[in-house]
């Protein structure tokens, strides 16, 4: 379905918004799949653990941690959290002793790479001032 | 170049990001394309203002106001003005007596469709909890 309505985006430049009722809103509300989007991306440093995650299928905490090495483990703890609760993360723990914990995208973590593609190729085609 | 990127994120759904220094970042910084595009959207009802200039090629204050009654006057005007800073919107002032401005998206701008589109593609995909 994403797949179908970024095509339509790429036909029509400026295509306005789906035909459907949060389309219509007229105000903020957390429902809207737009607000949604900008909350589960919201905070520093969640863009880019998601990216990293986006590099590798399944990292553990501690991998996770070397390739962000600016980021206390408060945050890195708190961003992940997060993302477990927006269906973006998930936890997957081994068998075996000692048991360890990887991080994943879900599948629909996994189709934020789009979305990300969208942001970074905006960003980057700003004209000069 | 919109297009070719946004076409390689629909062959590969967990494309990576580009090959760009920017790509690498292990820290957020303000000029990763990225953090710009967010920084551009950031802020309640930003989103709901460049919706309504995508629908409309060119409002008047009180147009857009109408448009979102329940946006108080010191929030449109600074979303505007953040809005214009940051490249998405400009104003354009007509001739004759009495002068009136119009806001309209600079061409930059209204390539936030797609990126709206993307955004609420992927809040409105969200699997049931």
């Amino acid at each position: 379905m994403t797949h179908r309505t970024v095509s339509r985006a790429l036909v029509d430049p400026a295509p306005g918004l789906p035909d459907a009722p949060h389309a219509e809103v007229t105000a903020p509300v957390p429902e809207c799949p737009v607000e949604i989007t900008l909350a589960a991306l919201r905070g520093r440093w969640t863009t880019l653990v998601v990216r990293e995650l986006l590099r590798q299928e399944s990292r553990s905490y501690s991998e996770l941690a070397a390739s962000l090495p600016g980021l206390s483990d408060k945050v890195l703890s708190d961003r992940l959290g997060r993302l477990v609760t927006a269906g973006v993360v998930e936890r997957h723990r081994t068998e075996g002793w000692p048991a360890t914990v990887a991080y994943r995208l879900t599948s629909h973590g996994r189709q934020l790479g789009p979305v990300l593609q969208a942001l970074w190729d905006w960003g980057a085609a700003r004209p000069l001032a």
